[in-house]
């Protein structure tokens, strides 16, 4: 893991990029020198690490108190994309502007995505844990599908909070039953590319026993900002 | 009101009982000197004011730093019931226990209640509002149906959260359109007395802009405590 570059922000939380092999990410640490409990952050698909919310989000959460990553991931973000790659994007794109069903595109596209990307966060999360500044333990927060299988393949992950604005593999939808980490759910109800029927059935089918459902109304880039102050105080109870 | 006794808690809250002509409440408040937002917090019919998680809820609340108030109003708690009230509440009971449909009966009962109930909430914050201690703005917490009904007829109520435990008849269902306060809406999954599907078309129904659901695993009675912190929050965003 090389740092590529540093800033002290007001916060005193301190902003890095950083570099591990192929993999470009963003590590958010707070002021305290102890060691930090770690929050994983993962856009939806497509969307790159540098973007005004993401970025918004890490930061309020780094200076509550957590260290928090995040990547681009193998075909997100800046990351180069395949030829079939942009050809599905721009299929996906075309669907949802015409108001054709993109489910199949969805899963020819999502699935094998999220098989590419958790490998990825899995490597990262052993570098940041080798960190002095880090000390765990690790939560996870954002892109469903990733968090998921994620959660079910790494016992180091704890707590998810997971925001229901994608598509989730069916894949991922099966696998839902076997979490059982505390969650936290974040729906927006009048999300306009996801529906809000099938967020409630993956709500439904998670197998942990601690699992709660925040609904707020709005559109898809709508969440209101105290999710994320309420998101910290999730992950305060259980990262510790 | 009358204050018939009191007792000032380890937080420094003070927990009064009053009777208001025939309304016995209870006002808890903060040790705080300033003039306190007040909630007031109605169990669902039936439960007494004195009963155990309301009071652990309004001691939580006051610490917190809301002046709230309960009152067993016409019909609720330990005010006497009429042979027809009684008959209705084993009416239920029994269907229930059958596993039949009690909807008719629930209709019967509880839309009467909630009108005979009302009046007595806003005879009860008239008296509050006149009180030093108490300053305002006035949020709600507790019985939906009473809330909603309260809500669309008390303007001096800004914020309400509402607990989605109980039934709530066709009146207030369709009251629910016109409300416009923020609102926080909570849900048990499992509920065993309220079926999911009716809450969740409730809270869609809800025509207030700033609305949030939570919902948590389990069953009537199994909120997680941490809801009276988020409704703490919540009405600290509202009560200014």
């Amino acid at each position: 893991m090389h740092f590529t570059s540093e800033q002290r922000l007001d916060s005193g939380v301190l902003e890095r990029e950083f570099t591990l092999g192929e993999i470009p990410g963003t590590l958010w640490t707070p002021e305290s020198a102890a060691p930090a409990p770690l929050i994983l952050m993962a856009h939806n698909n497509g969307l790159p690490k540098r973007e005004a919310r993401l970025v918004a989000r890490a930061r309020q959460s780094a200076a509550y108190g957590y260290a928090v990553a995040t990547i681009d991931a193998a075909g997100c973000g800046d990351r180069p994309r395949s030829a079939a790659d942009e050809q599905a994007r721009a299929d996906i794109r075309r669907a949802m502007q015409a108001g054709e069903p993109a489910d199949e595109i969805f899963e020819s596209f999502i699935g094998p995505l999220v098989e590419k990307v958790v490998p990825e966060w899995r490597t990262t999360l052993d570098a940041l844990l080798s960190l002095s500044e880090i000390g765990g333990p690790v939560g996870y927060s954002g892109w469903t599908a990733v968090g998921i299988r994620l959660a079910v393949v790494e016992p180091r992950v704890v707590a998810a909070g997971f925001f229901a604005g994608g598509y989730v593999p069916l894949a991922q939808r099966e696998e839902a039953r076997q979490l059982t980490i505390p969650l936290l759910f974040l729906l927006q109800w009048d999300d306009e590319g996801n529906p809000r029927q099938r967020a409630l059935d993956l709500f439904d089918a998670f197998g942990s026993r601690a699992k709660t459902l925040h609904a707020n109304l709005g559109g898809h880039t709508g969440t209101p900002w105290f999710e994320v102050e309420d998101g910290d105080r999730f992950f305060g109870r259980h990262l510790k």
